[in-house]
């Protein structure tokens, strides 16, 4: 079953990294992942810090959390 | 292509997680993961921290490293 994944960034180097490294390199039978530039997608901003997310970048996999290095507080990008 | 990767923890709540939900779950035609132990292996804490590890979990991916959310300073691991 594919279940649906976010990746939440900021379009920083650590983001970039992240996303390439690790969101892009998910197994595709297990996630779909929906990128998310909260920079660009302010109204998103909330649905992140909802989810948990207190940096980015940031993965949430089934529910759960997985904040990656550290690019920038979520604070920050408001 | 299929490049070796490396996942370091110390079975901590925070690295099951990681375990289960990442590193697991990368694309297994992309990337084979060794899952290290670092409590049980602390012969191996040297090359984790040659490649950048300073907390676990950790991916390490292409050389880049990957910090995921926290579970313990590496230094409490020797």
């Amino acid at each position: 079953m594919i279940t649906k994944a976010f990746f939440y960034h900021a379009g920083c180097p650590v983001c970039v990294a992240a996303e390439r490294n690790v969101a892009n390199s998910l197994d595709p039978k297990k996630y779909h992942v929906e990128s998310v530039h909260l920079g660009e997608n302010k109204s998103r901003i909330r649905d992140a810090e909802a989810a948990g997310i207190r940096s980015v970048p940031a993965l949430v996999l089934d529910g759960a959390v997985f904040h990656i290095n550290f690019g920038a507080d979520i604070g920050a990008l408001k």
